[in-house]
C-alpha cells in the first residue's frame, strides 16, 4: 500500500509508480516512466532516460517496467522499452531504448542492452556482456560475462545485422558472435569462441573459430559423470518455471496447456 | 546565452562554464575546469577530479573541455587533460589525466583513457574499451568493445611501451594488442584477435596471434557484393566530416587546402 | 582526529568510521561498517550493501575496511565482507559478501569481485576483472584487463567449482580460466588466454587452449636482454614490500623471521 522514496530522489509527477516501490537516494525517475507493484530501485538510478543525449529531458515514449523489479544501484534504463515482470539488474547496468524484453530478464552488473532488441523471458546475462543492437534473444538464454553480440559485418558500415540466440541456448564467456549467426535452441558455445557462422541445436561449439565439437549432450555432469550436464533445465531449475519439477514433465505440461504457463509463473 | 546547473549538482566557483551549459542532477566540476559552449553533462558525473586520489580536491592543472561536448551520465574526467570540441561521452566513461584529445571524440560506455595519451580527431571508441597509458591514436581511428591497448612487454614490469594506431585504422570486438604494436593506416584487425606483431597498412589481419589475412579491400560490402568494403570511408560518412560527400573527393580537397579541414568541420 | 563528511553524504550514525576518514560528496555508508583510519571514499560510493538486493536496508553482518582504503568513486562494497589495510580501488569496482581480502588489495576501475572469495596480500586487479564466486588468490598475484575467473564446469549447473591463483602468479589481458584450474606460483599466464588445464608453478603458458611454453625465466627483460624478465619481483618493486630492497634478500630475510614481515609493512 505504501511506496518509499528516499527523500533525495528525484521523481517526475508524471512517473506512474506502482504500489509498494521504493526508491533509493539519488535515483532519477523521469516522466512517463511506468514501474510496476512491488518494484525495488537503488541508489543513483537513472530511469527512463530520453534516447539522443540530453537534448531534452522530456520523454518523447514511455518507458514500462513490470512488477517486482529489482534494479540495483548505478542503473541506466532509457525512456522508450517496454520490460516484463520481475527484471533483476546488477550495478551500473544499461538498457538502452525500443527494446522488448520479457518477463524475469536478469542483467548483471556493467550489462548493455544497446536498444531495439527483442529478449525473451527468464534470459540471464552475466557481468559486462554487450547486446548489440537489433540481437534476437529467446526464452531461457544464458549469456555468461564478456560476451559480446555484434551486429556489424565490416565495421564501420551502414549495415546492421543482428545476431539471434535460440531458447536455451548458453554462450559461455568472453565469447564473441559476429553478425548474423544464429545460434540454436539449445546449443552451447564454449567459453572464449569467436563464432563466424550459424551453429544447430543441441549441439556444442567451441574455438576460435569455433567448430562444432559434438552433440552437448555427450557432455558429463561434474558430480555425476553417469549424467549428461545438457540439455541444462535437466540439472538447474533454481529460479526457473520448474524449479522442483523435472524439466521435461514441465515442458509437457506447457505443451499441453493452451497458454503458456511461462507467462503465469508466480513471484 | 544561459546555463542550466541542476540545484543539486556541486560546481565549483573556480571552474569555467561556457554559454548555454547543462549541468545535469548530483554532478561534481571541480576547480580548474573549463567547459566549452553548449555543452550537456548528465547525471553523477565527476569532471575535473585530481590525479593521484582524493588526496586533495585542489586541481593542480586545468582540464578544458572543448564545445558541444555531450557527456552522458556517471563519467569521471581527470583534470589535466585537453580535449577538443565535440566530445562525446557513453556512460561511465574515464579519462584520466595529461591526455591530450582531439575533436569529435566518441567513447562509449564503460571505457577507460587511462592517460598520458594522445587521440587524435574524430576517434570512435565503442563499450568498455580500454587505452592503456602511453598509447598513440591517430584521426578516424575506430574501436570496437572489450578491446584494450596494453602497454607493459612482460607484466608487472617498470616499462611503459604504447601501442600506436595510425589514421582510419579498425580494431574489431575483443581484440587485444600487445606492447609496441603498431597498426597502420586503413588497416583492419578482426574480432578476437591477439595482435603480437605490427600490421602494415591497409591490411586485413585476423586470428589468434593476428595474421595479415588479405589486403582489406577484398572483403566485399554485404549487401552490394560488386562493392569493397575497405576503406571504410569511401562506405560510411556518418557523423564525419565527409558526410554527403564522395571521401576520395573530400581527401583531394584537404590536401589541396593549406590549413586541414577537419579542424573546421561545424558541429 | 578530524574526520570530512561531506554534507551530501548519507551515513548511518551505527557506522564506524576510524580518525582522518573521508567521504565525499553523495556516498552512502551504510549501518554495521567499520572504516579504518585515514581512509578516503570518494563520491557517489555505496558502502555497505547488504547483500540480496535491497529487500533490507539493515545490514545483517558487518564490513571492516581496514586503515588507509582509497575508494574512488562509485565502488559498491556490500556487507559482510573483511578487508584489510591499505585497500585501494579504481571507480566503481564491486565487492560482493562474505569474503575474506588481505592487506594492500588494488583492485581497478569496473572489477567485480562476486562474493565469497579469499584473497590475499598485495593482490592487483586491473581493470575490467571479474572473479568468480569462490576463487582462491594467493598474496601478490597479479591480474590485468578483462580476465574472468569462472567457477560453473557446465553452465549454468549448480556446481561451483572456483580458480585458485598462487602466489606471485600472473594472468595476461583478457585470459579465461576456466572452472576448477590452479595456476602455480611464479606461473605466467599470456593474453588472451583460454586456460582449461592447471598450469605448473614458474611456467609460462598462453594460447588457445593454453599450453605451456618454457619456463617464465627464459623471457627476457625488455630494456636489458641480458637479464631475465621473471620472476617479475626481481625487476619490479613499485608499492611492495620488497621495495628498494633486492627481491631475494627480503624473501630470505621473510623465511628467517617467526612473523612474517609482510603484516607489518607500513603504509
Amino acid at each position: 500500500m505504501s511506496s518509499f522514496i528516499h527523500p533525495t530522489a528525484l521523481v517526475s509527477p508524471q512517473a506512474h509508480l506502482g504500489e509498494e516501490v521504493y526508491i533509493g537516494p539519488y535515483s532519477i525517475i523521469h516522466e512517463q516512466v511506468e514501474i510496476g507493484d512491488y518494484s525495488r530501485i537503488g541508489a543513483y538510478c537513472e530511469i527512463g532516460l530520453p534516447p539522443g543525449g540530453h537534448e531534452t529531458f522530456s520523454a518523447s515514449y514511455p518507458l514500462k517496467i513490470g512488477a517486482h523489479a529489482l534494479i540495483r544501484s548505478r542503473c541506466t534504463l532509457y525512456a522508450g522499452s517496454t520490460i516484463g515482470a520481475r527484471l533483476e539488474c546488477g550495478h551500473g547496468a544499461i538498457i538502452r531504448e525500443e527494446s522488448l524484453i520479457g518477463e524475469n530478464l536478469r542483467i548483471g552488473s556493467g550489462s548493455i542492452i544497446e536498444g531495439h532488441c527483442q529478449i525473451g523471458n527468464y534470459v540471464r546475462l552475466q557481468g559486462n556482456v554487450q547486446i548489440g543492437k537489433g540481437s534476437l534473444v529467446d526464452d531461457f538464454v544464458w549469456i555468461f560475462p564478456n560476451v559480446v553480440l555484434t551486429n556489424d559485418p565490416h565495421p564501420p558500415s551502414p549495415h546492421l545485422v543482428g545476431v539471434t540466440l535460440k531458447a536455451y541456448a548458453v554462450i559461455g564467456t568472453a565469447s564473441i558472435l559476429l553478425p548474423g549467426v544464429t545460434i540454436g535452441a539449445h546449443a552451447v558455445i564454449g567459453a572464449l569462441s569467436l563464432v563466424k557462422s550459424s551453429i544447430p541445436e543441441k549441439m556444442l561449439a567451441a574455438g576460435h573459430p569455433a567448430k562444432v565439437i559434438c552433440p552437448a549432450h555427450h557432455l558429463r555432469d561434474y558430480l555425476n559423470p553417469g549424467k549428461r550436464a545438457y540439455p541444462w533445465p535437466e540439472n538447474f531449475d533454481r529460479g526457473l518455471p520448474w524449479e522442483n519439477q523435472a524439466f521435461q514433465a514441465w515442458l509437457a505440461q506447457l505443451q499441453e496447456s493452451p497458454t503458456p504457463e511461462i507467462k503465469q509463473t508466480s513471484p
